[in-house]
């Protein structure tokens, strides 16, 4: 093989691929256009001088990563400033936001110090500011004269809100807050860009006015001076250290010493306080977590990206990687081959793809009630609060988790940092973490659920996405057609529900409290409403595969309801013990699912690799060994270590040093 | 609280243990003596000045890593040789190993670039050198006059041992070998301490004599200066660059251009060349395999033993941490009082005693096994590598999986470094990997189990663990004794095993070959292999706790046993639709269970942080921010950020250099 040509088997693998890859872009892009734009301004970014390393990252210490990202951070964001000032027609937000977020990811294999500006910092001027304040911010945000960050998360307090401790007191002589950290866990914790990037933050604190506490509301404070970039007075600031991934984000903590802003640096679009110290609570708390619940939308969406990625770097390993004998006297095979592999593989294309599509209807769903909001009609916004949940669990936990099964279907070399898939487990895994965490949220879920069960006993009317749940009929004949799963998919979901309702109240009547009784059964709680996500998902993938599929030439119509096809009978297989118990399902069907299963594998076989292909992510956002389109898995790993700066000479100074002296006995 | 006191709540918790912590300690140590001995080494290794960082490893650079890890590990292993010297009785070899680990843990926080000196250099050398041989290597090597490591893996192959491609061709004119790497694929790859440390390895090679392939062979290669430390003539060697863990090995590569090494570098106690080139082969290919079968027995130690330090580390954190209300007016409580967060916790430490307890009877049965070996019979050897296998597959991943739900289950701080808990991770998961990947250990352990199935259908006997498959008596009434919950697992692994032999034939029986229907079969046949595994595991892990039992004071007797049914139960709904499917169980047992699940949580939450006490492992092998045994968390986070070299400045130098020129648009 020659250095510079195609893998054989990777080519042979797509001249077997009996749909058109293109066609699958530019559905997953949502259009042609979007294909084209995407391709374009990837083109146009990442062919930046100096924006991609030689030395790979991973050999840098802590420090010099954070210098090296700046470097590039700074490159990077003059191009996409420049492409959005140039644009010709306004970019799609979503389209831009994921743009973004790939080429940060090819750029800093990891996320930049800079996202949180773009992220959350603007978006938070946007939903917290009244206009005179947007007008100042958003000028000086949107050009990046000032970078900023979001500062919520303290030492001491996650996911609960209420229990922050950073105090804003309203002082009505000065016409000043005085922002104060109480504890050393009322230090927040966790801001990126916050340690030596930003030099201003949007704040979360606990206002005070005259002792009393009216909750939290966002400040623009400035935490550095924009001329020396020192911190000012008063201000305690400085990075978290090194994590499981996110090593490029400059995470950083910030405590506060009596620290005086003027009363204008409170956002006040929502709740206001006027000079003598009067509060005016916002029209509807619920306002307040409208951002809260597009940023959950928004990492249905990324962990989606990260598990196509992953999938892409696995599956063409497994074409190109030849191991062990199946058949006397014939060659090694090629590990995709191997069913077992096929069942680790092909359900993360199927899942990225379940995502992928819930999210786009997701996003539909999430414009629908900004419109109702912008209408002053708050009503819709629970329901999507509790869709956005559910799916932000549901997705986080289940990618994150196939993506390390597809670390580990690379075997050894799946180790290895260069092949990116370590990286992309680091950063997955923390959105089971961040913006709510998973068990929190599913807790929070429980809690509608049980109240909708409350109304369907009532006779009173559900929203939408539980409406399955006041469906009396009981289980009817096992019917393994896709409507059939997720009719049964609902039943488990609503006898999941009632029983672990039946649990609660069985301890309540013990004599527990309301509280510990809930406590009690909120392994069974968690468990219903991770039902309740599992029956939505199955339920929109169909939905939008099938809505979609009449503009799809046939071959690829075939091959997405395939996919479908698996993803659902993948769930029947994993989730067998529910529906034994609340369906009628029968060990015959079931043993006719399994049979189906293994001859769905062996239908998607062929068109694993074009599958993947279609993702159509880039060699440089890949930046994997095992994973590059031209499959030269062993000269990339050979020539990737030979970056190492521990390779650079034969001996190490160390050997002369200690480990001579050592053998002789002299140490 | 003052800087040096135990946390309160930590000192509650220790005050409602019932049971004594230090008879547990005893217990796991296998007797007082042994626990005695432990702490007087681990206190004189650990006291050893220079050996544990001021500046945490992960603020360096790869290349300072394992500069400053060579520093350590000799002065660690002379005070390990002084003590192998010293000591009044020959110490137990697994509890020199475990005292290895245990402080190469603490000195790394991962493993020693001479890890595999220990290990594996030395078990080779006196598992395949005659006297002659073992005479002159193992004095040289014991004393560390040489560094040694174990070169088998090669970039193209791992655990399919027949496909590797390293050559030894004997050349009877000169009485030599020559080693020769025919491919790219074929150099070795992943050896710790290959890089720039070893200077010696036992090489694994492919015996060429006249043409005529002979096997794989171990050579025991020289491979740099001793004065110099030059890699010698024809031979290539380097680091393979940075992984998910194991940053503190020096993974290296190596190569041979046709390198020349004496006949008698051969280690012949088994297979040997003469001088003619005769080849004569080893008495039984089966004692090739008795060392690879120990390693898989030590990883069952290894990884429950990450394990128990994950549950430490995570149940103290719980412990501290105060999050949320969950009831008006009343604190937060501890985040370990939620229900939910139990559930994640309890079964870790359930979870490490299982492995904990299976593999001392691991031990036990592969003496006797070692016992047989050298009296000549072969015949236990076959049935300690299969539990060996499936025990490595079964303990590796649980413990894995719930390292990271420790991980998980400590928010975002379980996300620093400084809560070693994602360096744990890395080192775990690695397990799943090495000494022979899960998947294809699982479908070894069902082919012999498939053999077992077709004897007993013959009505030929079994291997003592695989008897209950003969045993044809039809799953009765359902019953939770802990007994009934064993035998009922023995049901439902007989019957995957059934199913999937049954799926198996009818892919023969429809026209596949033998091989495409087992690989068609091959997902049913690994879960029937685990399923194998998880019988075996309840039933030993319950066998020892009763034998154990007689010797303990009640309350230990009973929070073991609470742990034991723990386990059980655990097991039995996780696998409730194989129990649905195989067994009589009924959705009224189902409920019933979860009932007994959540009062087990109850009963056992007092005794938590006791619990994890006793596992006995000190602050600085734990080398956790959040697990430290006094429970200062809060301020342990932020001392351990303030080391930060990033922190040792207020504004980095690129604030000049990029950042403020870029806000001023000059960038």
């Amino acid at each position: 093989m020659s250095a510079n040509t195609e893998n054989e088997d990777l080519r042979k693998e797509r001249a077997k691929c009996n749909f058109n890859i293109e066609e699958l872009t530019y559905l997953l892009d949502d259009g042609y256009e979007n294909t084209k734009r995407r391709r374009y301004l990837e083109n146009k970014v990442l062919s930046t001088e100096g924006l991609l390393d030689e030395i790979p990252e991973e050999y840098l210490s802590h420090k010099e990563k954070y210098e090296n990202v700046i470097r590039k951070c700074v490159k990077l964001n003059r191009v996409l400033l420049k492409y959005d000032e140039l644009r010709d027609k306004p970019m799609d937000e979503k389209i831009k936001a994921s743009l973004r977020d790939t080429v940060s990811l090819a750029v800093t294999k990891d996320n930049s110090p800079m996202m949180l500006h773009a992220g959350m910092f603007l978006m938070a001027i946007e939903g917290h500011a009244n206009e005179k304040q947007q007008e100042y911010w958003l000028k000086r945000g949107r050009n990046m004269e000032i970078i900023g960050t979001y500062a919520q998360t303290e030492l001491g307090h996650g996911t609960f809100l209420r229990g922050l401790e950073l105090r804003a007191t309203y002082d009505e002589k000065t016409e000043q807050f005085i922002l104060h950290s109480p504890t050393l866990t009322s230090y927040k914790w966790w801001p990126g860009g916050l340690a030596h990037t930003a030099n201003y933050a949007i704040v979360m604190a606990q206002l005070y006015i005259k002792d009393k506490c009216y909750g939290m509301q966002p400040f623009m404070v400035q935490l550095r001076d924009e001329e020396t970039h020192m911190p000012l007075p008063g201000i305690k600031i400085g990075e978290i250290g090194p994590k499981l991934g996110f090593n490029t984000v400059n995470n950083g903590f910030l405590g506060f010493e009596n620290v005086r802003i003027p009363r204008d640096r409170m956002l006040m679009k929502n709740a206001q306080v006027l000079k003598d110290g009067t509060f005016i609570a916002s029209p509807s708390s619920k306002l307040a977590y409208s951002t809260m619940v597009n940023v959950r939308v928004m990492i249905v969406n990324t962990v989606s990206k990260y598990l196509s990625s992953a999938a892409t770097i696995a599956v063409r390993y497994a074409a190109v990687r030849r191991q062990s004998q199946m058949k006397p006297g014939e060659p090694e095979p090629q590990i995709l081959d191997y069913v077992t592999q096929q069942h680790k593989l092909m359900i993360a294309i199927a899942t990225s793809h379940a995502y992928h599509f819930t999210v786009r209807w997701l996003y539909n769903v999430s414009d629908a009630v900004k419109e109702n909001l912008l209408k002053g009609q708050l009503d819709t916004l629970p329901e999507l609060h509790v869709l956005a949940c559910a799916m932000k669990v549901l997705s986080s936990s289940e990618c994150t988790s196939l993506v390390e099964v597809c670390r580990r279907a690379c075997g050894g070399h799946g180790y290895m940092l260069s092949s990116n898939l370590p990286q992309l487990y680091g950063v997955c895994t923390a959105t089971m973490t961040y913006e709510g965490e998973n068990t929190v949220l599913l807790l929070q879920v429980a809690r509608s659920l049980v109240k909708a069960w409350d109304r369907a006993t009532k006779g009173q009317p559900l929203s939408p996405s539980m409406s399955y749940i006041s469906n009396k009929t009981s289980a009817a004949k096992w019917d393994s057609s896709l409507d059939g799963i997720v009719r049964n998919f609902q039943i488990v979901s609503r006898s999941k529900l009632a029983s672990s309702v039946a649990s609660f109240e069985q301890y309540l009547k013990s004599g527990l409290s309301y509280e510990d009784a809930w406590n009690k059964a909120s392994v069974q709680l968690t468990a219903a409403a991770e039902a309740h996500g599992r029956a939505i998902v199955l339920s929109i993938y169909k939905q939008q595969i099938e809505k979609l599929a009449r503009n799809m030439s046939s071959p690829l119509r075939d091959v997405l309801h395939q996919l479908l096809e698996l993803y659902m009978v993948y769930w029947t297989l994993e989730k067998v013990g529910d529906l034994l118990l609340y369906t009628q399902i029968s060990e015959k069907d079931v043993k006719a699912l399994q049979r189906r299963y293994e001859d769905l594998l062996e239908i998607l076989r062929p068109n694993a690799v074009g599958l993947v292909d279609a993702f159509d992510i880039r060699d440089e956002v890949l930046c994997s060994t095992l994973g590059s389109y031209d499959g030269r898995v062993y000269e990339r790993l050979m020539e990737e270590a030979m970056k190492s700066p521990l390779n650079k000479e034969p001996v190490n100074e160390t050997f002369h040093k200690y480990l001579k002296p050592f053998m002789r006995g002299k140490l």
